[in-house]
């Protein structure tokens, strides 16, 4: 089985490296990852400057091809452009912070699976709640059941996993749930500074959940030490929105014809 | 009624001057925009460095706020630190271009109404179908409608309208129709060319829609000239998959113990 591996956080990044290990003996692993930290970019793409493309050594080997583009750029160019036959999966981690709730709209992670998913590929996100002294053993170990999960149980075309790990000791997780994303608004603010020059600048900071969530929630679940897995699609058509609108009056072409 | 006005192209593009022009005798409209052009950021914030804002000037007058970050940025800021009271209504575009199937993933123009949902606010992302010689003059009295059409119908909390408009003179345009999300694949590709040092580099390229829609996906309605309003939540949950998966057997946590 082919597995492709990307990330958000960068080619050189320890939560990439974990899966790898992990995945290496088993598996036929390719890594196709941006060259830098991308996080927070959403489900960006680059139209505007080139891709470049760079073959990367670890310990003196070959490990893979470093993109200067976004999560979604990596797995588009690695399908059609750098790999000789697409992957059977996509996984897209570890990566160091969860990716719950509404923030999956601003996972450059979450998008890297998304993309797969768009391919009709097997893809997951797999992201470890935690910003630090990461280990990810545990996350890696746990990403070859995602794989097996995925297989054993298929996928609807377009839906993909978003997987997070408490960063726990296995015997501390209190198991694995099956979650909607959270919808529940994050406590965020502007931190307004003056620079040296005497300009103003702000700072995005504050992010934690601030509402109580229902208990299949993503976030609620992991809050409760659960592994949480959520099928996502990129279909974000609202469907009760869609059929109250299709029984309303509708605005008109024509009304100011006469201004 | 206080309205925001942002965009993807950039706070000088002549989509969101349309849109100014249109709305400010008979509205209190206030633009927080991207001080250049952002497009295919899809949902990005910008974490690792601080944004900016400045005022911007047009015509010799004040004219609206020039923020160095991404149209979702340009919205969080505008109701948590720029603007005294939140807007009743936000308004992204007009986008020269139009944002439909699964591109809007992509989109910034979208993703900065999905924002303003976040918050709670009546919000709509409005694209024309075209990128060149654009008359954004119907689109702007359209988007008119859409406001009063948002005030007529409400909006669940969360949902946001995705419109698009043909660029077309209004008696050729065939109706509004409500849409929902296209979910072909577009018929990519990436150009490879090599820069005058030896170096590869590839272009994305090739975006037109591949495959046949269902007649009220919007891409398929815009073929048909019509005005399509796609009513889109953010969240991304594939409810099929949740049902099925949560009487799926789950993959194991502790599998790996005896390894």
């Amino acid at each position: 089985m082919r597995i492709l591996l990307t990330n958000d956080d960068g080619i050189y990044a320890p939560g990439l490296w974990a899966l790898y290990r992990e995945l290496r003996d088993d598996f036929e692993v390719r890594i196709v990852a941006p060259e830098v930290e991308m996080s927070a970019v959403g489900h960006a793409i680059t139209l505007a400057s080139p891709l470049r493309v760079r073959e990367i050594r670890r310990n003196g080997a070959f490990y893979g091809y470093g993109v200067s583009g976004t999560p979604a750029d990596c797995v588009k160019i690695a399908v059609q452009e750098i790999l000789d036959t697409p992957p059977d999966v996509v996984l897209s981690g570890i990566n160091l912070g969860a990716n719950v709730g509404v923030n999956v709209l601003y996972s450059g992670t979450v998008s890297a699976a998304t993309e797969g998913a768009f391919f009709g590929i097997r893809s997951a996100a797999i992201s470890l709640n935690t910003r630090k002294e990461p280990d990810f053993d545990f996350a890696a170990c746990f990403s070859r059941e995602i794989i097996g999960f995925m297989q054993r149980q298929g996928l609807r075309h377009g839906t993909a996993l978003n997987v997070n790990i408490p960063a726990l000791p296995p015997e501390r997780i209190a198991g694995v749930s099956i979650t909607r994303q959270g919808v529940g608004r994050f406590r965020e603010r502007f931190e307004r500074r003056v620079d040296p020059r005497g300009n103003v600048y702000y700072w995005l900071s504050g992010e934690t959940p601030s509402e109580d969530e229902a208990r299949d929630a993503d976030t609620a679940a992991l809050k409760r030490d659960m592994i949480t897995i959520t099928p996502i699609s990129y279909d974000l058509t609202c469907r009760e929105e869609l059929e109250r609108l299709k029984k309303s009056p509708l605005p008109s072409v024509g009304l100011h014809d006469g201004d």
